[in-house]
């Protein structure tokens, strides 16, 4: 086994980068070359975005969203309507759903799924604040938008049964035909979905 | 157009992070979510990494591979021969010949090819040094392990006129069939330089 041309520092640095997701060990080396050559347009830069951003952006205490300021910006939004929750899996749904427009509400974020196998309950998840705030008179509709797999329907079977005390309407995302998509490289389940709910042309 | 409801610091984070190369901008706002999650064990050590490579390491004063001492662990090291120098475009390449264990000898790194369409000349990368790291009487041999595109070629071509007055031996990789190449999936070019160089079996 050669000795490796990678010094210490280097080696740190294309060790860390690996670890996110999207880089793999040889494109995090591709990556730090990358960096190096660019040391003031990007790579101190990022250094100070990744301190700034660990430092300031903080979970909203009302949702759950990240965001430097609290109540997060979408909460403190006084032109979207407070009648109307949106719970998602993760952060990352919450822009998926705003990229798309498609809802005009406020959000809360689990942060995860139930998982039994996983050992994860509804303790660790951010339930507690959803019910209490589900039981807000001015809540009239929580809108479950998680994820069409076991952990996501588990999650969503057991909201529905928390919620129910709350007297507040709990609805879903329908399943279908993707939009674009074609039958033939459906799978069966979403196909037999979109069939049961199927509706007038 | 909806309002991001991704605030500034964050925002910040995902556009440097999306300038990385392997990372887009969507494949960016997941890694700053993964981030966010792993503050203590990946994003602070990350921050502090970055700012320590871009502060240590450092082009090599001899043959300008990266490390954080000068001269490289590679020209310090007294058991590699120094007749031999093999140059390459890129630290990266110098990366992928020590992985291959296939070079036993120093590196030159040019820092690129020529290329008169971009408007790189010879003055823009590191040739005067190879000139004069040849020059020496201890040096026996250059490998150009050049990338086998126009760029490269036109580049090998430069060096090995501007070699011929220091009297060393100047060498070219070998192209053909790559290990585990199948005929059928190569192009034309490579099939041809694999004819004309045929050795007996």
């Amino acid at each position: 086994m050669p000795q490796s041309p990678i010094g210490p520092e280097l080696q740190r640095l294309i060790d860390l980068l690996a670890k996110m997701p999207g880089l793999g060990p040889r494109s995090a080396k591709r990556a730090a070359l990358y960096l190096l050559k660019k040391r003031e347009p990007v790579m101190r830069p990022l250094a100070f975005a990744l301190d700034d951003a660990a430092q300031k952006v903080k979970a909203c205490s009302i949702c759950g969203n990240w965001d430097s300021i609290d109540p997060c910006a979408i909460c403190a939004d006084p032109e979207r309507s407070g009648a109307v929750i949106c719970v998602v899996q993760d952060v990352g749904d919450l822009w998926a759903l705003e990229r798309a427009g498609a809802h005009k509400g406020r959000y809360h974020v689990l942060g995860g799924l139930l998982s039994p196998l996983d050992g994860i309950g509804p303790e660790e998840l951010n339930i507690g604040g959803l019910i209490a705030r589900a039981g807000d008179d001015a809540v009239k509709e929580v809108i479950l938008a998680l994820a069409a797999t076991v952990d996501g329907q588990t999650t969503a079977h057991y909201l529905t049964e928390r919620l129910e005390e709350t007297g507040v309407t709990v609805t879903r995302l329908s399943q279908g035909v993707p939009v674009g998509g074609e039958l033939d490289y459906l799978d069966e389940g979403t196909i037999a979905a979109a069939m049961k709910t199927r509706r007038p042309a």
